[in-house]
């Protein structure tokens, strides 16, 4: 790592620290792996730290020893047994934080019994998963790339075809494109042709895609732990015009709701812009999920646009925006792009065309 | 699935709806997903069981509906938000177990708040971990076929070469000879040649593989969910007396272990077998994990072989056998058998060769 990533990901933990005040916090247990990660930059299996003002001390077991002296910085490395909770609980003391939404309530049991006496184990989850909301510049560094690496891979099903082809072999040869530039997946590939594209989660079929129908194809690359992803619906020929309507309609919802997003708008709205128009349709019912959702080292994570979501946009965000419409028995369609949100128009990552492109 | 298939999935909650009167519970709420993979076959990322002796509910979201429609059987399908703990909260009466090892401390708050007035939430995690020890035929039939592949794929290594190849390109190979023959990876292969080697759990690197020293290769394949995993380690060709040394130590001391693998054999004696003779050897220090663990849905699941394990192996564990020694800057050796255990002789899932091979 650079001098300069270095500091980057000390400054997360710096932010990190500030916060304890504000909860009258004395230290802080970070267990999540996936913020422990952002915190330390650390990518094996079993680590966990502890923060106070004083202290930064990261733990793992025998495995990870050498990995971490190469990975963690600004952090006192300390060997653990492979089930740490004692080492842990060792280390805390006075009212110490811990990730409520991540400690299992076996785990808070255990670790209650092993911290000194008058130590107070305080929930306070959330607290990383907040800073983890806006990005960095190393960390969009990462997104960008991994989002540019997926429609390296688009491209290439583009020019290969899909007719005829498996859903299963298209999926595959999807994840190797990856891989072939160092790249893994976010998740696996989703390729859904015909009426399977009507399930929002289908996994690869061994059916062969057939012509005249849409494909759902769904890819994320994962590029220094950071994720991509993007959603491009393709036809395979000549479509009805239930296929062809229900795609100008999510393009159309799509697209308003792209030019709503911005440092400020709220994540509520921003979902109505694309269900309002989806509604008005008459498809309010085939769209059954939330418009998007945060992306970073997780391919889900906060903010989340949806009827329900709270709060505001900011920038710094990276977010989805990716209606559909499902219909049983027929086709699906979604569009999704990756996008960073700004104070003016966001920065769109995904440079796949949106209008209709037929791959026979 | 097929009819046999289907009635030993669904003898599973069978058993564990018997279990829950030990336990003087009413209902239990499962909400870990691979225990709900094994209790139901369904693969999606949301969905949760709640059982008791008349009733076996199972929900998940929008998005699987229709899946789960294919995949669970003997169970009441209803949906439920993405957010599923209020639909699950209002299913729960009496005493109520749930997965204490699995529920977080946040969930385990807001059940609380969203249960009736006089239900019970009573901590009861591990009683489906305690029936995934012991496979039934369904289950044996997957990892014997997830070993089979992987033991191909050592075959295709063996054949292709490893001097000069970097560890990256030789591990993203293995995963390909997985794919190729329709299964996963159960985690990412390791390839670790000399002094890397000497790192457990390394990661693969751009690094050419050099002639005359030892290559460690961790692998494992999925089949229907269930998990094999085996290590080889292999010479590029001629070896000093020290890497020599250490593969023939770590051959004894695997081979004797296996020797005592059977139903009723102490889980810290099987471990104590391969250690007692690493130990004798000077090189106590150089084996820093346990000799094995279970395999089923999870690479990594109980029963476990350790110095601190407890308990006994029963005939049906599925276990590896595993010891390893690591020379930090030299090289390590690590050879791992994944076997069925039994009354007699344990079932070797691995076939490939023990003896030292050279793939140069």
């Amino acid at each position: 790592m650079s001098v300069s990533a270095e500091s980057a990901v000390e400054a997360r933990t710096d932010r990190l620290v500030r916060l304890l005040d504000d909860r009258e916090l004395d230290c802080l247990l970070v267990t999540n792996l996936v913020n422990v990660r952002y915190l330390t930059g650390f990518t094996g299996t079993n680590g966990a730290c502890v923060l106070s003002r004083e202290e930064r001390l990261f733990l793992t077991d025998f495995r990870y020893v050498e990995q971490a002296g190469g990975q963690v910085r600004g952090y006192e490395r300390v060997e653990a047994g492979r089930d740490m909770l004692g080492d842990l609980a060792k280390r805390l003391h006075g009212r110490a934080g811990f990730e409520d939404n991540h400690v299992t309530v076996e785990a808070h049991r255990k670790l209650g019994e092993k911290v000194a006496e008058g130590v107070e184990l305080v929930p306070a989850g959330g607290l990383i998963e907040g800073l983890r909301e806006v990005k960095d510049e190393l960390e969009l560094g990462a997104i960008r790339a991994a989002a540019a690496i997926a429609d390296e891979a688009y491209g290439q099903l583009r020019a290969r075809g899909l007719v005829g082809r498996t859903e299963r072999e298209v999926a595959l040869s999807l994840m190797r494109a990856l891989e072939d530039r160092r790249a893994g997946p976010s998740f696996p590939a989703i390729v859904a042709g015909g009426e399977h594209g009507a399930l929002p989660h289908a996994t690869p079929r061994d059916a062969e895609i057939p012509a005249n129908t849409l494909v759902v194809v769904d890819l994320g690359a994962q590029v220094d732990g950071y994720c991509s992803d993007c959603t491009r619906t393709f036809a395979t020929g000549q479509l009805d015009d239930v296929a062809l309507e229900a795609y100008e309609l999510v393009r159309r919802a799509q697209e308003e709701a792209l030019a709503s997003v911005r440092g400020g708008a709220s994540c509520p709205n921003v979902d109505a812009v694309a269900r309002d128009i989806i509604e008005a349709a008459g498809h309010g019912e085939h769209f059954g999920h939330g418009l998007g959702h945060g992306v970073g080292l997780e391919v889900h994570e906060a903010p989340r646009l949806g009827k329900t979501a709270e709060g505001e946009l900011r920038a710094g965000n990276v977010v989805t925006v990716e209606p559909g419409v499902y219909l049983p028995g027929a086709v699906g369609v979604r569009i999704e792009d990756l996008v960073v949100v700004t104070d003016g128009e966001p920065e769109v990552l995904t440079s796949c065309p949106k209008e209709l492109v037929t791959v026979s």
